[in-house]
């Protein structure tokens, strides 16, 4: 089966510069980070306000792609599982699914806190969150 | 800049089958459906238990990835708005969020309810819900 192309619209600006010091998941003292989108794709920036909530979806493009199980949290006295049981980036398809807040809106800069992604990792998209993805309906 | 490949790991088995009668979000009545994953994946899937909080991403295949804007919810009334404020199928990346619950899983074979997904989306990921994607921290 033929796969489909993700395009990056935008790129991470972040401190986070190497895996060694990214913590494993934004509760873990993940930086402030700004968003930045192509010039493409700026128009459909129209209408994100400072305050919203988003996810924010990122290719995890140093992640090794035939993994299928892995140690949760890396650590390896705990038994491998399943990857979709984790939130590894190792996984067949390596996207990062980042739960942030808008602080800051400049033109097609968006600033968010939390965020665990390194610096130049590429976007791929950012959805508003809805009721029912906090487990409301 | 070159884009990744995503390439489809399963397939989503609904009744749903036409963009016409599916609902726009799952809280407006949609079916319970299979996602069925490829053999080559299907390690991965160890550990994943009925009752788990799952996020399913696909890939829509049907979308427009030329939208910048759109009619929040279709509706022509009102003001367009940028892809990014939305959750239109219609965006660059066309990737589906899905917030499920696992209610079976027979070998490769998970069933969720509420997915409104039509028949034969591929997938691309299922990961676990963190508290920080519900926003709590």
């Amino acid at each position: 089966m033929t796969g489909f192309e993700a395009r990056p619209i935008g790129r991470v600006e972040s401190p986070l510069t190497d895996l060694a010091s990214a913590p494993r998941q934004a509760d873990e003292g993940a930086p402030t980070a700004w968003l930045v989108f192509d010039e493409a794709v700026a128009e459909g920036l129209s209408g994100l306000r400072v305050g919203d909530q988003m996810i924010l979806l990122t290719w995890l493009d140093r992640a090794d792609r035939g993994v299928l199980r892995v140690h949760p949290r890396g650590d390896t006295t705990r038994p491998l599982e399943g990857v979709f049981s984790t939130r590894s980036p190792h996984r067949p398809n390596p996207i990062g699914l980042h739960r942030v807040e808008a602080t800051a809106v400049e033109g097609r800069r968006v600033q968010v806190r939390h965020l665990e992604a390194l610096d130049g990792t590429p976007i791929l998209d950012l959805k508003p969150v809805l009721d029912e993805d906090v487990g409301r309906r």
